[in-house]
């Protein structure tokens, strides 16, 4: 078919004014935050209905054409961009409906491109909880969230995206839709076919809708912040925390030294609210029903009793709303104080929680051999196993020449994660970024079910194609 | 080949002592407890290791031999009985090491033939708790608990087998071992494969060992039984104790006014706990940290509130752990003392939390419109939204006469649970039990993903045939 065929195909499907082919328009579509990849298509197409990705899906079934999902663009693996000019991106934007609040159920059935805060929103009217949270929420959607199955700050207590799903609308590479829009607690009537599609990145179906697991909304919190003399304390600090509390740890993260000092130097307001400097820092969330004065009373009481058994030298609790989101912002600001720092090359690996001090100290040792002057900022969900094991540049290099390094630093950091049973993406997923190294690093006999998985769900291979599998795994060759 | 030349291969791999054709002890691995089935086999074979798993794999797979794997035998659905004399069953009983514990991770690898029992006990020894909780936890292994995604008495709080699961070791179809013993609580690498073998019955691939999740074990605990008048107050009283106490419910149970009636008639030392009668009880767990007394407050307290609200009429909470198991022993005997009243027709329905109420009322008017007398029994996991609606025969009916109907009632009961999007298998999984009616119930489309993951996972079918799907539908026919 000429492209102009396929194009005016589209258009009496989704109507004229939402396929998308005017260079100017198209461009957001095309390129992505860390401007790693320069995408092409033949069109964006933007359809309204679950019938509409339907019928999109059946013509470029019929037609060959590779469909490439898209929710906010927010992906940081390149998994939303694709160089194929003959590519439609199709872009969920359009489906933005709660179809559903079922508070009694806690449940909230949404479409695939109703941004996380909106749901976030939805669930705090109906006094209930939908605990994924992440830095990108006003703007990523939930069916990017599913696809790629994000984590963010709450995955030690409400687990990961996958987690929170208890049923989806699929459509399938041939367009027919599979609605399995349950929103049971229990149900074993064959195989679970939705952990297909969650965290699949587009290439097994398109996911148009989801039946989402609300919780009751925490009426407390407390937060402290502790200093802790050694990195493998920090672990036995968290299991300390979490046997006396009984499970009302909800964040639990990682704050280096350095970190202190970047925040401190570039974020006016903030101070290091301890007198005295240790090497590394835990800031501690509680949250439960109950009142914020009898959290705060056990995370004070818990805190002390860890400082006794010498799991922490020093410590504080929050007292009011304004001295916790103070301690938050000695962690939120992190990410973007290295910015103030020069080049910062990325990680986003994860390992069992028990081998996470010794993945931190391996890893300091050998990027620090390997380039003296080097500033790792290793920090985050160390309650997880997942830190952002983050380098900022030597004080004076370059920054060009530093960000030349990022694959052979990314190498040497991934070789540690892996000797210790770890992953090199923890939360960001594969994409085209770490396509080949996925390769490398698999067994051949997990490459061999995913491509048979592949080849089960997407025969033509027309959705999102390149991405976890290369061309090459894609074709059964 | 010959049947002898197959059991001689099987010997040579496994041992001669470890293949059993001998009829007598053949039985126990033939028949099930319900008595609904009979099964036949070539042989009883009984691996040592996952490399002997592989090789009887790789041996079935080049002659076309058909492999039931089989745990503790204790699955209602017929899932682990087969009919065709050519199979052999694959009982894992002698895969029982305990692989590692790793308490700073909170995991725990195994094999696939050890107790559940054996997997409680070597957690509490590490002063961790594994949540998963059935009443045949001394004989079920975790191979056949993983298989079944299986349920039990800690959901609410913990969620089913699958969610309790970080990797898994497979054999697959044609005898390659998939190696994904990952202890990774973030891992975003790929497709998810152990997604599905979790809950697929054995038919898609042999589980042989599991990374699985541990927990902080709860310090405390405190226990109510609280008279509720409505049914549809049931879920608002939950929702109620959940938002005042932060999520610290572990169990909340449903027992019904007849329940109480036949336990005390039955059971000897026990006694109704509340003075005036009530349609409807619940049953309240919380667990926590920290020490019982508080806990008990908190739920005193919550009750209180509870009945202001007019959620409940009465309560009473446990003040001892004699107390407390004096109240689960109301709950925990329902299945036993339903026996003393002659049949019982079994279901294992759910439906969304918020319709379980609606569901128990049109279930009732249903089936007692349908045989006048009947005693509907319907009791337990409230919360979850799965009660087994249980039916005992009308006084002095003839038991067998009674039994004829278990299919009619199983139509009528799965009818309405359908209406409101239920599910007609909540916890004991399709087998072969309900292979028939899931063909029935599923749309097509659902059927032919199950279908081609079949296909592309168990090309020659050879692995549990004939359970969840149907020998026709697994030919592609």
């Amino acid at each position: 078919m000429s492209d102009d065929t396929l194009i005016d195909r589209l258009k009496e499907i989704v109507g004229a004014p939402h396929v998308v082919t005017d260079p100017f328009e198209m461009a957001p579509y095309l390129s992505e935050r860390r401007g790693l990849y320069e995408g092409k298509a033949a069109a964006i197409v933007k359809p309204a209905s679950t019938e509409e990705v339907s019928r999109l899906l059946t013509l470029a079934h019929e037609t060959k054409t590779p469909v490439i999902p898209m929710g906010g663009n927010t992906g940081l693996v390149g998994g939303q961009i694709t160089d194929n000019a003959r590519s439609i991106i199709l872009a969920l934007e359009r489906m933005k409906k709660i179809r559903a609040i079922d508070a009694e159920n806690n449940t909230m059935t949404v479409e695939a491109g109703v941004t996380l805060a909106a749901i976030q929103e939805a669930a705090e009217k109906e006094d209930r909880l939908f605990p994924l949270s992440l830095a990108s929420e006003g703007s990523c959607q939930i069916g990017g969230n599913l696809s790629t199955n994000a984590g963010g700050t709450a995955v030690l207590r409400y687990g990961n995206a996958r987690d929170l799903v208890l049923g989806l609308e699929v459509v399938l590479a041939d367009g027919r839709i599979w609605n399995g829009l349950r929103g049971l607690r229990k149900d074993n009537t064959g195989y679970d076919l939705k952990q297909l599609f969650l965290g699949a990145e587009g290439t097994l179906g398109i996911i148009t809708a989801a039946v989402l697991k609300l919780f009751p909304r925490p009426s407390a919190k407390a937060v402290g912040f502790a200093a802790v003399p050694e990195l493998a304390k920090t672990v036995s600090l968290l299991h300390f925390i979490e046997a006396r509390t009984g499970g009302l740890v909800s964040s639990f993260e990682l704050v280096p030294r350095i970190g202190i000092d970047f925040v401190t130097k570039h974020m006016e307001g903030t101070r290091d609210p301890l007198s005295a400097p240790s090497p590394w820092y835990v800031l501690i969330e509680l949250s439960s029903g109950g009142t914020a004065e009898t959290l705060q009373a056990l995370l004070t009481e818990t805190l002390g009793a860890a400082m006794e058994e010498g799991l922490a030298r020093d410590g504080t609790i929050a007292q009011s709303d304004a001295q916790a989101a103070a301690l938050w912002a000695l962690r939120e600001n992190l990410s973007d104080v290295q910015r103030e720092e020069g080049g910062s090359i990325k990680h986003d690996i994860s390992v069992p929680v028990s081998q996470m001090p010794l993945f931190i100290e391996r890893a300091l040792e050998a990027v620090t051999k390997e380039m003296p002057g080097i500033r790792p900022v290793p920090f985050g969900h160390i309650g997880d196993g997942n830190v952002h094991f983050n380098l900022s540049q030597p004080p004076g290099m370059d920054k060009d020449a530093f960000l030349k390094e990022w694959d052979r630093f990314n190498r040497i950091v991934h070789a540690i994660a892996l000797e210790l049973g770890g992953s090199i993406s923890a939360e960001h997923g594969i994409g085209q970024l770490k396509r080949d190294e996925l390769a490398e690093i698999k067994s051949p006999v997990e490459m061999e079910m995913m491509r048979a998985v592949k080849q089960a769900l997407d025969p033509q291979n027309i959705l999102n194609p390149g991405k976890i599998l290369t061309a090459r795994q894609e074709s059964g060759a």
